[in-house]
């Protein structure tokens, strides 16, 4: 990413090759807003998994950026940019799939063999894709509240119009709902656990699971979508629900 | 206080009247490092206990400060100060045994005769002095990296010092190990609860756990004192054991 980046990694005790879990963050995050709300270590401890939590796009004083929340620094989308002035730093898709896989596989006591991935809002958006593009890497997947039509929302709209401009096939490809629906039969895959706050303020107009539930319908695709009462957008929402999707990893991990 | 206060609530979900358990914090915190950081809501709501976070002082422009971490706002030390220019502001033990005692219990739905009291360091050494001193408020007991005497160890004797002056009676009477020593017999006590961590830094010269427990000791009080091996005086460290803390609280209060 031409840049110092920064990423907190969470070891199990007494374990030798540990199943690897990513965690993407959503929009304004960096990495230690997983790392000190989620309250995940204690469960992963437990089930005897890795945890990687990513900062969500390049960061410095050399690194366009914008005024918004929703675009530049802390808003990386989890693309390889091709447009101008992003196209050098803001390459986060490489960055997590490539660059920072090599360098934690090597440095930690981690199973490359055994990675799964999550993560929330614009992170869920990211481990949809990432997970949908690299399913031999990536074994388990699960999100909480996803970006799940970047090219149908607001905020994927203008976040893909900046990074990769006019190009709908590259849009397409960083869209869960569109590489769903474009996959072949999947009822053979491993089950997707998504969770959602049926009291979310962006559910209707920035989330919408339904749009995603419909494309894994079409092909099969094992679904796992639970919306949840009460719940907002925040971390008590992800610290609620987090031990059960280590679960969900460390099951399929494990097998 | 004679100040604007903040503090946070958490209620479990259908619950009418539910045992209430409240958090004191240590230096430098607001009641958002617990409330964020601790993970505890989620064994709360399962065991159906409401959770109470106050701030560790008064707060504001007009309220007396000091330049040090350990002393001023931040670190009440849930004393009520009797030196100037402390005395007007800094009378936090009045302040959680009685005023905000009497507000959450009537303004929300907790059982007022089912009260239980934890902290982590500053807070751990107010959770002793609050639950020793107030045996019929508050039924359970327990505290994480507690200053367990704070007559004998720098944070408490400079704040000590500062906030009740040269009058060492003062001191005895927020001193939890000294508050054991002069009680009578107690083996037929609710047990404590207390966890510190063998790599706490502030371990010796600090908390100094074994003075306590040699009073417990001393007068037959039940105390479940238990080291950590790893785990510092950080957040990660509540959070890690915050769950079976609250086991502790909702048996004796449920009981």
């Amino acid at each position: 990413l031409a840049c110092d980046m920064q990423f907190t990694v969470f070891v199990p005790p007494e374990t030798r090759r540990a199943p690897l879990l990513w965690w993407l963050s959503g929009l304004t995050c960096t990495p230690e807003n997983f790392t000190v709300k989620a309250g995940a270590y204690r469960q992963a401890a437990a089930r005897g998994l890795a945890v990687v939590a990513p900062d969500t796009s390049p960061r410095g004083p050399q690194v366009p950026d914008s005024e918004r929340y929703d675009l530049g620094q802390g808003a990386g989308f989890y693309v390889d940019a091709t447009v101008e002035p992003w196209s050098r730093h803001y390459r986060m898709y490489s960055y997590i799939s490539d660059e920072l896989n090599e360098l934690v596989c090597r440095e930690f006591p981690v199973d490359a063999g055994a990675q799964g991935i999550s993560g929330h809002s614009m992170g869920g958006h990211g481990a949809l894709v990432l997970g949908l593009r690299n399913p031999r890497r990536y074994r388990s997947l699960s999100a909480f509240a996803p970006i799940v039509a970047p090219s149908r929302v607001p905020w994927g709209q203008q976040a893909f119009g900046a990074y990769l401009g006019e190009d709908r096939d590259a849009w397409a490809r960083y869209d869960a709902t569109e590489l769903m629906q474009a996959a072949g039969d999947r009822s053979a895959a491993a089950p997707i656990l998504v969770d959602q706050g049926e009291a979310d303020e962006f559910l209707t107009e920035q989330l919408r699971p339904g749009l995603f539930a419909a494309a894994c319908d079409r092909v099969g695709q094992p679904l796992e979508l639970r919306y949840q009462p009460g719940y907002d957008h925040s971390y008590f929402f992800v610290s609620t629900f987090i031990a059960e999707h280590i679960d969900h990893h460390a099951r399929l991990l494990r097998s």
